[in-house]
């Protein structure tokens, strides 16, 4: 399965999709961390008449937007405290050729409505791109890019390991009972994925270029009992349970593994060192409670429950996948399942998950 | 009516977009042009390390592929017999931000294994990017294009000029019957339109740098009886049908105009001349037969008579601006009718396009 052909978030502005549902809060966490490195790029480096920014894995929703509102905020205040020459920006949002990128460009000439009256006559010009194209490969020519932002992308995988549907049955992912070679395996994976990503950003980010990157990650060994993603443990728990009931084969669940593997800090700041175009100027871990869906924007989830919110928001990510995979028409009762188990263990434990964000420079 | 809000072909690769019924024997015509301001180009200028390329109105066909897939095969050529240092693409496509973008990122993928299966080891790295923007404003930072290319496009304005629906009562655009204080409105909304982007243009391609435009257009004077857009004509004759027959109020039928205005090679030359960041290295006027629509690369047109291509073409083209006025009922209704006007008129005269080609620099 080559993911880069079919993995995307769904599609549109409706109910079930990412825009909706993506992780609103994780920029409040990030902010202080991006503040930080666009100030420090700003009193250390010449200062270019275009400043180009990339969000990598921009998805469809409104999130990649509202960091760029604030990047650009940002950018106009240092600026100004700064210098004085006019100033133009170059916006860079890329993701897989199979996002839908007709959602956020449609969307875009009342945002930079929006901007241009938030910020007023200070605001030089604003060209927005859209790069269709698998950051595990070159996007970019060289050394074009000052600033590069990904959040919650590259604990997605290029591939899900070879051989797995023999070596990690009943699993969807590493589990408490997978064995040891399936979390080498996964592992190895992400070792040649973030190593790439890393190379070609080496590439094309500017000597003094800045770049913060956001993951899901864990804190403790693999397999976990901790931290692991129970988003994912839930969905196996449900996939387990239509199987049993043979609504579902096990031949055909033993097929499915999701293409994802959430790294420790240990493992991001390895690969770093190793591959050796960045230094790490901060590195934060953070914890993000599930029932923080609450608090989303859209008031109408206030009188709605976490689990709801949450399901709904690991739907919008999965059944791209889970659809490819197995028959749409199972999808309703899969989540429903989904939604039952989240509930029930969101009473019982509090749930959690672990971000890590690094800022880094181009050396 | 601001057009950039509204105007786009019909999406997707169904039988009425655009992509299949677009005007593939333009490439064949306007080939040439290019190639030698490619090879200009290449023998005068310093070569870049990444040479950037923009289709501007690129919509969602494979005609802008096709057209960016013999740029890239001829520049290829080119360089190997010149030079010998490695070299990338950055490709940067342009429509409205209501173009359909998503099918032509999807596109992207196989489009790029063909090519390089076709080139084979001497192929650089190819960037694409969307650009979501009307092209009479600012698209790109300045001095960052090698080379425009923009077919088809710069006949549709940025707005339908004020008052239309009064003093040009009866008429969807410039017709026999419109008075001369209708002509010269449109022809100022062309000028004004044509000139801001030639000063962007202006503005964005590095000096040397060429850019081939080619317009639908006409070689008579305005109103014209000779070469002037049947296509729009009958398309007026087929909706005051409509009206006499009450399908269609007169008032609804007065508030639409077409925003659109086919210069002759005068009018062109002269905003080119007046707005002065470029020079004219050649100028073609000529002449395709609207039967040219059989000779579709398509098998299953084969058989079809020449006003039923023609007709779905233009319908690919009017139709979104036709439902956002009227109603989508009575669309279906419209082009029955325009393909039985269409057909009587093909048999009883030789109908064309007037095709201007334009090859510039920038100086």
């Amino acid at each position: 399965m080559e993911v880069s052909k079919i993995l995307h978030m769904n599609s549109g502005v409706g109910d079930e999709s990412y825009a909706k549902n993506s992780l609103l809060q994780v920029i409040c966490l990030v902010w202080p961390i991006i503040k930080e490195a666009l100030e420090d790029f700003w009193s250390t480096q010449n200062i270019p008449t275009t400043f180009t920014i990339a969000d990598l894995g921009c998805s469809s929703g409104p999130n990649t937007l509202m960091i760029i509102s604030n990047l650009i905020k940002q950018v106009q205040q240092l600026h100004k405290d700064l210098h004085n020459k006019p100033f133009d920006y170059q916006i860079f949002l890329n993701d897989l050729p199979s996002n839908d990128f007709n959602t956020i460009f449609r969307s875009l000439p009342n945002f930079l409505e929006d901007l241009k009256t938030q910020i007023g006559a200070d605001f030089g010009r604003c060209f927005f791109n859209g790069v269709p194209g698998s950051f595990y490969g070159r996007l970019f020519p060289n050394k074009s890019l000052h600033f590069v932002h990904s959040s919650y992308t590259l604990h997605w995988l290029s591939q899900v390991p070879e051989g797995m549907e023999i070596i990690n049955k009943g699993n969807i992912f590493i589990d408490s009972t997978s064995p040891k070679n399936v979390v080498e395996a996964f592992y190895r994976q992400f070792q040649k994925d973030f190593s790439l990503f890393l190379k070609c950003r080496g590439e094309e980010v500017v000597i003094g270029g800045r770049m913060v990157l956001t993951f899901l990650g864990r804190t403790d060994e693999y397999p976990s009992n901790k931290d692991y993603c129970y988003c994912l443990k839930f969905l196996n728990l449900a996939l387990n349970d239509m199987v049993r009931e043979r609504i579902i084969t096990e031949e055909k669940a033993n097929r499915f593994n999701a293409p994802t593997f959430r790294p420790c800090p240990e493992e991001v700041e390895a690969e770093v060192l190793k591959e050796g175009s960045f230094i790490i100027n901060e590195f934060q871990v953070s914890r993000i409670d599930w029932n923080f869906y609450n608090i989303e924007f859209d008031a109408s989830n206030v009188f709605v429950d976490g689990s709801y919110n949450f399901a709904k928001g690991i739907r919008s990510v999965y059944e791209p996948l889970l659809i490819l995979h197995f028959e749409e028409a199972i999808i309703e009762e899969l989540f429903y399942r989904y939604r039952q188990i989240v509930k029930d263990e969101m009473s019982k434990r509090k749930c959690e998950f672990v971000n890590l964000t690094i800022s880094l420079s181009k050396i």
